[in-house]
């Protein structure tokens, strides 16, 4: 909310050896999962080869009631997906699980991340006489998987041929009336971990969905690994000769829960330390350290830490404010985040506060956040920020935006400072954002902070023709 | 209601030379096509090339509110479907107009009808790697196109092709970016026609739809015939060198509008006809002659006006039972028809009654009407049914049923007259059924009567595998 | 719909002698009863002395669904009511039955009518410091009972005392924890009739809703009787000295369904009489005689059998237009009618029609029926209306304006006739109407065709200050 | 959600010299008071003596959308509410703010506490003929408020000789065509305090309802005043002597919101010194200190700031878990508490940790706590609570339940805490949470802590007759 910055999609899958619950469990860990994606869910059930599905745009709890859920039933194999989008977009045509009848029958596809030669795989299909119903890469990967599966003895052997043809960020849930199918591309953009159940096992973006269902956590996916799960348990299969991975760094900074452990890291040590070394390299005298709520609080519980400033708690957040807050035009004047967010100002009052937060994009929330502080009366109000600044749109899954809409892109450090109204602004370095998962075994993705991407991006990242021509209005 | 027989589809469209209220007028003439599907409806709008589309499972007043209307906003194309399907596979996903892009760009497709080569032709398309949405027609129709697209000149010469290559029943509409094509299958078993309106043409599957917004008839689609409405103004091809065409006679007798003109026949006309018809086969002596609402009440009429028996009004039809009827449990035991409707006994009560109805499906129904004029006095009960007697499935459209669910597969004229308790039963000849619509230009299937169709039709009509594999719960 | 006249209000009532689906029986009869009220719908269930209840804005088939039937659950005794309103209080704090506490428990209160010293008995009670959360009568129904229940010795000596102190027109039902209570003011006005059923009994506004349940009528309530219904069977009490009583001779021209029987008098027999009547005082040489449907029907068919002129079926009703129609504003300038009825050419092309329609009000819609039929090539339109001239507001529960609204107040016959476009209008004679229920034993309400009422009226209707001061908006 | 205690109500009001935009600020207030009451909502608005309102069950973003607040459209006074009520009896009818009109014209009532004679009072009423609607207190202080009107000058006469009759506790805002008057019961049991905007004045249950739209905190009202805001400004009028009042010690503990500032002191800075005291009073040799979300986290640092024990983040709370989550039947088996609340395995594995909570009620949930802390490898689990046992029920407007609810009634400290799993357990004295409001100019109700109350309490609080005998199902 603060941020504006979004995580695409949550995916998780379930396989059991006997029919039961897995609708049920599925919904409970799409709840979990749900700040990966607000836009829409959806589930999709198999019964022994029977795939049932519900899906449509809205929060787990707006789409799923128990009508809908026990119509779903129960089943042997299950997949799940929360996914965000722009508003503009936001329709339930778009909405996953893909379900589709290939040449062999049903298939449902769950899909986190961004393809990066979509376009130009969308062109190839089309000239095949292909048809597309919606702009989702799920259905070019579809269509990349159905293509092979022709030739190919298996869903898994024609989903591996297909990520040699996909290029881009993509953790991938596949089910097919048997089988369910995990797979990470091979720079392991986006992260994807399997889990045990009693009776089966489990795949899902974040660890924190296994806790809500009580699974125990085995092991991430490798970058380029695929997992078959069946009636023969688990089957690995390397592909891209194990590349080492760069996975998105900001999965640490802000999209992850931080109860989640992600390629052995946990999520909420990394703040911490994002907190520490923020502190290393921006110290300042103050009297009390603050976090902008919700992502903005370990940071700054690390940066207290370190610096031994009192931790304080600054800001109280509306639990209630959803997509549905109606933006009152009379009071649009009026500082908008005072509805959302209200410092304390026993806290702050007579102080110099430290704010820290994870990121900056437009400085519009930013500034109106520090005013809020100086209007509770804190003295001053130096403004920490537990990443480096965007100066480079993201092609892997979240929708940091186009240089224009980049403050940083725009201002020095000064200027921003002098904009958002702080006393002093520091930003976490891009060499400190590195070590944030200090034990992780795989490198980091840090393009949108130096422009440097870890592989060929496309020149341009206009907005998908088709796109602009139709548009599903629900 | 009464019959349990239901047409599957109706089809309007819409080109304007200025961008004009497309939407609307398409809302208003689907209400008028209502009674031609009530499961789902859809609109889709053309703004210069900007397809906007709202569609959903439900009646047209539960689909569009203000909000959505206003959402599609103007345009100068717009196609729009009602649809009709049994209740286990009524889902979002099928509704119509179905909207993809192709190689060209977008197209939106609405189709009345049934093809009797779908599932040859989906494996088809399935072996070269195309996958499915949906268990839609009109899927494998948008394949057939954009196949053909990728050679042909223009989507008119691709939809020509397209038309050797489906067979069966269909009455099309097609919308690219700059124009509006609807084409009627070579046989013509589903009415199409064209009309003007002051800024340019509509197309309608019956001509009620063009009263309701003001616009002049102009003329019945040729089967075989497809036209182009674009800037040029109107452009006739005719494929399959002009047959003369079997349109389904069950339109006149029970599906279009009575105040609908299909072929330059009066279905109003058609039904006094059947009644006249019906006197002169099975003549008996009476006092009043009533028909059950509201198809049987044109063919009372008929009946009375031949024979000089008295015309009665002897049912009342609640107009509030609607799809949401609760029917509950304690009352099953009691006869349900008697919800839905209820005889005048002060127009019964101790006379010879003519009872005209428009089919007998299973006969459960057809008894309990009876029972209700014995209940309201009527001395004898004498069915006359507007239509021979069901004994074969369709393959073109409607949802008449396999043999196993036809009374008349089973029992002797005599024996469903006893067990529905009448009098005495007579049926329409399928002689006096073909000339019903007495004037009009082309021949008649009537295969559900006889079982001898005007094209092959498949061997058996298994549901669809994939049906039973993946069903949407919403 | 196309009169623009509306009853206001319909009221059921069951007494099991043990626990049944007293629910499930009032929802299916207020389905019957739903042309008498299509605002606002409610059920109250008692089930040994524990009230429950369900109500809300809406079509009995939009309030009541499975949950909410359910949720009432079983129990000895129920009451039901539709209501109707105009649009502009159309609230959920209005829907009936209203349920309170009194002195003695608690008590709900279904009402048909409307009281002429409502605004009197108001202020009585406000200057007792009374407090009113609606501007219903039945609010102050409930504290005339209230009021005497402090003294009586039982609900019933309460009611017969409070029927003494409310005037004007009311059909009324209460149930306290033990007994179903009927009540019908001494004049009449509005129907209410007593059933039979396998273990109890049944009140309603109409037979029809007996016959939709398998209920047996057994007489109407006499004007100024009392039914008290409980463990000792039904006890009649008569008040007001057992006056005739005139009830509303609309109820046999428009409101009621034709297949009720109300004072022994068949609704669709007076109807019949109506147009043969109508023949009689104003015949005519013509082709065809039509009815605008649905009321106008049957009178078109009685005329049709005095005149020896053919009947014909002349226009078709679109069943799918409620009250969530959009009148999308482009269309306004066409014939709105166009959308609700369209004429049926083939009936009228050419002929001399006659027309029948059950009222006149503003004459805007009339005229555009008649549009139609000259549309449709009608070579004259002879109107004839099966009931007098409105020329007065009616004060006993109907909607029948003010008289800067009734076009007869402004016009004369001719003046009407040129207005709609008519070839010759005839309006049914006073002296007629009181004989369409010929053999009925009371006399008749005709105060909104003389102006002179059976009791005294208000001098002026004036909108209650309340109404105009708070509105719930919803 | 934690601890299962519950505030009934927040109240809020806005007067404004001139028609403004008061129904949205209304609705922006009562999105911050939206924590004293999730079940139903609504607001009032006044345009110069014209009453609208639109209230239902749900939250605050569920029952007002755009369209609702257009239709409440402008005014001058506006008064609002949130109201919580056990599942039971959640039901619209209940919501509030009360509509009525009496003999003065339309009045709209927003109350939050409850009467202690609230039975006695109804009784009286009842014996004059009055009746009831609902089983809300505020229909009792309606009347109160009418029957006095008959006699007083004015409304705020009435409502000050009205306060002599209703006991208990209520903060109460009463609207009249022309006035907002607020009034806060002898003893002050519930905060309400004046603020001033632009143009006029506000008055809420807390202040971060003023925080949301800019408006300037002016004070407290005292124990017993009432305050009549109209076109003379601000009137205050003493009641009862101004007693001291006793403010009820828990809002500062659990109910109000860490922003609000109460009778001058800060409720986060109270929550600050109830862990300062409880370090004080149980001392723990640990590792770490934790809160649980989100009411613990204060009291959390607190105690680690007097104890120097290190504060950590230990606990997720997920934000998506509404009303509506659907408790799947097969995980009930498992930790359902694992679904809205996730242990940090990185801040508490192989620690000591000391967790707060506000309190315990029955235990089951606090046990699963501690629970979720062993399975994170929590080593130690030292429980402190920030207030004392309950061991008696709340007469003054919260759902501390009975005795037999209550885990302090049935065991002693030691137990409980084997019953929960800990370590250790601590309760805060009730010497201490006296003294949390250290500033504050009033004394405190401790009654549930200590079962002596500061004025006398009903001997029995059975649910109502009525409640049990009239149930809405919605």
């Amino acid at each position: 909310m603060v941020t504006g910055i979004h995580e695409e999609c949550g995916v998780f899958g379930i396989y059991t050896n006997k029919t039961s619950d897995v609708a049920a469990q599925t919904y409970v860990s799409l709840y979990a999962l749900q700040h990966r994606g607000q836009e829409s869910c959806g589930i999709v059930v198999n019964d022994d080869g029977v795939f049932s599905y519900h899906k449509d745009v809205g929060l787990v709890n707006q789409v799923f009631d128990k009508e809908t859920l026990e119509r779903l039933g129960k089943g042997n194999i299950a997949i799940g997906h929360v996914r965000y989008s722009t508003t503009g977009n936001c329709n339930a045509s778009n909405a996953q699980p893909l379900v589709v009848r290939h040449i062999k029958g049903p298939m449902a596809i769950a899909h986190n991340g961004n393809l990066t030669n979509a376009r130009e795989l969308r062109e190839q299909y089309e000239n095949k006489g292909m048809i597309f119903h919606s702009t989702n890469d799920t259905e070019v990967i579809s269509y990349a998987i159905t293509e092979e599966r022709l030739r190919a003895p298996s869903i898994q052997a024609a989903l591996e041929k297909a990520m040699y043809r996909i290029k881009g960020a993509y953790s991938l849930l596949v089910m097919s009336p048997t089988k369910l199918i995990a797979a990470r591309d091979p720079d392991g953009f986006r992260p994807l971990c399997l889990g045990k159940i009693d009776d089966g096992y489990v795949v899902a973006s974040e660890t924190c969905a296994f806790d809500s269902i009580g699974a125990e956590y085995i092991r991430d996916l490798k970058p380029g690994e695929m997992i078959v799960i069946d009636k023969n348990g688990v089957n690995s299969i390397t592909t891209h000769c194990g590349k080492k991975g760069t996975i998105c760094v900001f999965e640490y900074v802000y999209f992850a829960r931080p109860d989640s452990v992600i390629e052995g890291s946990s999520v909420h040590m990394a703040r911490l330390r994002a907190g520490k070394y923020l502190w290393r390299e921006h110290p300042v005298d103050a009297d009390i350290v603050i976090g902008v709520p919700d992502s903005g609080l370990d940071a700054a519980l690390g940066f207290s830490q370190e610096s031994g400033i009192p931790y304080g708690i600054g800001f109280i957040k509306n639990r209630y404010i959803g997509r549905t807050f109606i933006q009152p035009s009379q009071t649009e004047r009026t500082n908008s985040v005072k509805i959302k967010l209200n410092a304390i100002s026993s806290t702050v009052k007579g102080k110099r506060v430290v704010m820290i937060d994870d990121s900056i994009v437009r400085g519009t929330t930013s500034g109106r956040i520090v005013k809020l502080l100086r209007d509770a009366g804190a003295k001053e109000v130096h403004v920490r920020i537990s990443s480096p600044a965007f100066i480079a749109p993201c092609y892997f899954g979240t929708d940091i935006d186009s240089k224009e809409n980049l403050i940083a892109c725009k201002m020095t450090n000064e200027e921003i400072c002098e904009y958002i109204g702080a006393d002093s602004l520091g930003y976490l370095s891009v060499e400190s954002v590195k070590k944030l998962a200090g034990n992780s075994k795989c490198d980091f993705c840090v393009g949108c902070f130096t422009e440097k991407y870890p592989i060929e991006v496309p020149k341009d990242m206009p907005k998908d023709k088709f796109e602009s021509k139709i548009s599903e209005k629900k």
